[in-house]
């Protein structure tokens, strides 16, 4: 299969080409590079240190004689991506390549408006660039579980059937995104909906939860490989964040009472639920939606969860409550379905001792990259 | 109050500026003079004569010794919006400033990418405008029927209530939005409620149905102060471009089956549904959304009413089945409420023949400036 991987360079997208390209497909990768910039722009890293694209793609084909072809560009920019898709001719396109953090969104007007436009723009790109070119191509877009926000009835996957006033209809699941980013995944999901059904588009949504871990069987294979791994306030996630702050001998930074409860995943799932999805095409015309995560934590149950290991490592590790910078409820019914994936072969790895063990491990070699002052949150909703 | 009207150059915006200026109210317009340019693009008219903005506010001081203050620029230039708040101070701003066609947002992809940007990024200016400048400012942002879609199950205003495995939550309505433009709509309204939570914005959206009609009491009063009235195929809306149709001889053009139902309402109604609006502020941080249309009716009634008329004043009218441009249900259940603008005072002005006459002879007086070939759908939705 000719699988394009939009935003290949990037926490998850990197680790999914490799992963598809082992198993056998066609491999190729579109990123403009801007997930780099943006460490440039906050004065953040990876604690991992990254190599450059194309040495990552030389040294895979050097460890497995597989080619990933790279093309550095700008969803953004339509003759760039249609001479892509002319050229690649992709059966399924993997659309990682969006601005991925809430904070980063709510840092001020030209942050939410660029994360917007970019992502919205680059969307619709995607949908006329398959629609022009390559008609019977699978989009599997990466959404978020950020965009049904908490509601107080159990989240179905992309629909709900609902009953009102003696009549019937099965309709889209209502959403209540909590930041600009989350807001834009939703208008993606409502413009790629509507195109599958006037153009006969195929699309997956996949409705990811927060993913964690840091390295899959490929990435492990050498050092040029190793995956990037965020720990910042900005583009830092939960779990990820809790670990790397204990080894640093800094107090888990929970916000608020820490109550939040969200769906969780980690890497090696997100790769296989890629494959899944290329694997089991969505019909022309049909607009499905996975919820993507394994388990559901609050914030709270994972300070303790990386709390226990820590202290077991010899870490003196505590908890602080912060004032929360987001505006979200921070104790609230959650409960979110995510059988479709499962049906379809997903074996998830799920949030053991030992895999936050390994994950503390592999940071610690790096600590020393650590730029303190990024730990804390510096972006307010308010 | 004062009130500021963006996009009060247009259809619905110029007699809205006037009445509410008439009732007392300092009133203030922001107009980037698009729709005039549209015009040019399309090779298309209004198919009344319209005076520019300056003269019509002239003229209206002279006849009223009220002033109308003009701010020609653009809601996506952020250090306008700006000045202009900062000058004005306004207790609502009322935004129609929006490209409104569906079938213009259907052109192709540069059509599509600039309806959505533009809608978006100028709402999102205007959120972070009150915020920062007005915080207190009631937002009246028109959004559209069309939001919704036809489901299954009556139309609710902006809120359903769900019974869903044993628990409840009032959520928003699903949205299954049309077009790019309508898409542009759903987008904007999230927005707003998000805004809402997480700022404290007070916002009324206005989901509207089609707007009929072509003068109100204001615009009668002078030939500069006459509004504009749309026949073509790209912003011409249903009842009056068949009106329009018949006076030229040529067929009523239903797309399709003609089965598709929709809320209307007159000119008169919405200019009163905005004061409605303004004199009752939503709340701080309150996400208010009032379904603002008055009667129902298929594309089928309309051209059979507007048939009647016709004939009854001398023309030889026909109704002619053209294939639909669009995508979209022929046949299908359709029932919203509308009662929120009644309880706040709203008497419709309902769709009699009378109605339909008026407007007839008012266009018979100017049909030599139809441009014939844009009476035909020009846009396809595939």
């Amino acid at each position: 299969m000719n699988i394009i991987i939009a935003g290949g360079d990037g926490f998850c997208g990197w680790p999914t080409a490799l992963y598809l390209s082992k198993q056998g497909h066609d491999v190729s990768i579109i990123d403009n590079m801007a997930r780099r910039k943006w460490d440039v722009e906050l004065h953040s890293n990876s604690i991992t240190p990254i190599a450059d694209l194309e040495d990552r793609v030389e040294k895979w084909k050097e460890l497995t004689g597989r080619e990933i072809r790279t093309y550095e560009g700008d969803l953004n920019h339509y003759d760039f991506l249609k001479q892509v898709l002319v050229k690649e001719k992709p059966d399924a396109f993997v659309h990682f390549a969006e601005q991925r953090s809430a904070p980063y969104s709510m840092i001020d007007r030209e942050h939410a408006v660029f994360t917007q436009v970019n992502n919205v723009v680059g969307n619709l790109n995607v949908l006329y660039g398959i629609k022009e070119i390559v008609p019977d191509c699978h989009l599997i877009k990466l959404g978020t579980m950020g965009e049904y926000g908490t509601p107080n009835i159990p989240i179905e996957e992309g629909y709900i059937e609902i009953e009102h006033k003696g009549r019937k209809d099965t309709l889209p699941y209502p959403k209540q995104p909590g930041s600009f980013y989350h807001l834009s995944k939703v208008h993606d999901s409502h413009n790629i909906m509507f195109t599958c059904k006037v153009w006969g588009i195929r699309a997956t949504d996949l409705n990811q939860g927060v993913v964690y871990g840091l390295e899959t069987e490929e990435t492990k294979m050498d050092p040029l490989l190793t995956n990037r791994l965020d720990y910042d306030g900005v583009f830092g996630t939960a779990l990820n964040r809790f670990i790397i702050q204990s080894t640093i001998g800094h107090d888990l930074t929970v916000y608020g009472k820490g109550g939040q409860t969200r769906g969780f995943l980690n890497i090696r799932d997100t790769v296989r639920c890629i494959e899944i999805a290329a694997e089991h095409p969505a019909d022309r015309g049909e607009f499905r939606v996975f919820n993507q995560f394994t388990e559901e934590f609050s914030v709270l149950d994972l300070a303790n969860k990386v709390k226990k290991v820590a202290q077991e490592e010899g870490f003196n590790t505590d908890i602080a409550h912060l004032e929360n910078p987001r505006v979200e409820l921070e104790e609230h019914y959650f409960h979110a379905e995510n059988t479709k994936l499962r049906e379809l072969g997903l074996e998830p790895h799920l949030l053991t001792d030992e895999v936050i063990r390994d994950i503390l491990k592999a940071v610690m070699n790096h600590k020393n990259r650590v730029i303190e002052e990024n730990v804390l949150p510096g972006v307010s909703w308010k």
